[in-house]
């Protein structure tokens, strides 16, 4: 499925600000994409595939992930690794009421306060957003994790 | 090189799809973004750059390609193993004949069933696309992998 | 912040040369791709959030890095190893003077001549661009490197 030039170039710039939010420490930013009624999701792909329902984290609205934020932020008064995302295009699934679906595959690489970097995780995010006079947001955000990791409560979004 | 905005989202798409049908087990789909006069190969870099003619696997038409996906789905009852690609932006080539061609990097990761990921094979693809109608199909798929790996018969494309 | 399709589509085909140009060893196409007056740097980002001003590799003019370039050439002869750059969606800053700014977050492998691929480094780019008459030229480029690299005086650059 193919869009227009302007409903990619909206939806990427979303999804790079995304992925540059959270590598960034700016969480508080990366809340702001979403909708109040949100849905934000972690789950492994071997549970969907198995039609499990396990969910590692679980935010069904953006009150939910604003306390995952202060939590995380009350907890660990310093950065303990840098994140750093790396997106591959947006491949569109459909649009319907309004809303845009589709795909993008990521791979999630830290790096310790010495410096040393390692995949920490690959997968995709399922996505649904809503396009309104030139401003994209976040609907639903399902990431599926190839990767088997299971994040702690305090860990940051993926 | 820069394109029209609309020639990159086709191809874009065409190659987020590209990526996404092996991850996603859906290589029946994977062929058919071929056209029927296809040729996909898989070499090394480092072959390339001696001149020598080692192909690691060739299929030379869209039925060959077909084949190749029946013995692998008779072989291997269940997948094995999850592909992650990562794409990076198109890096467009030229145009003649009505074919574009453009280069496109790619890392490839692979996660075990137990839900470890690693890095499998980086390098690019060469590709040659048609457009047709509003329609983008594959032409020609050389897969130049930089990791020196030995795929077997029974390996999903990269 | 969102842009124009046509400047998205001129500038990701800029940062997609710049990585092509370096994986597939054209150093001399990549100095072309910036301005005379060009500053390149490569920064690890625990100075940046440190405040620190150290700087692992500057050049601030195009003659710097020709000689770079030409120095790199004279003292190895053969390619030691592969490079190979993802590069995720531009995420665009703003524009000011006619410059516009946008970060891109890479990951880097290397590959050995023995075909052995690894992660090398993850990071962003801070990019300065100028659009002139279709064309687009790098006038600031800084390698802001999550990883604690220390690249050698003969390194290729990141």
């Amino acid at each position: 499925m193919t869009v227009p030039p302007e409903t990619r170039e909206l939806l990427t710039a979303l999804m790079a600000e995304y992925a540059m939010a959270i590598d960034e420490d700016r969480l508080e930013d990366w809340v702001e994409l979403f909708t109040e009624d949100c849905d934000y999701r972690v789950v492994t792909r071997e549970n969907v595939e198995q039609g499990l329902p396990n969910v590692l984290m679980w935010c069904d609205n953006k009150d939910m992930l604003r306390d995952r934020v202060d939590s995380y932020r009350n907890v660990n008064e310093y950065n303990l690794h840098y994140d750093r995302h790396i997106l591959g295009p947006l491949s569109f699934i459909g649009k319907k009421d309004g809303l845009w679906t589709f795909d993008v595959s990521y791979s999630l690489f830290q790096t310790t306060l010495e410096g040393e970097s390692r995949l920490f995780s690959v997968g995709r995010y399922r996505v649904e957003a809503r396009l309104e006079g030139g401003a994209a947001r976040l609907k639903t955000v399902t990431v599926i994790a190839d990767t088997g990791l299971v994040p702690s409560l305090l860990a940051t979004p993926i």
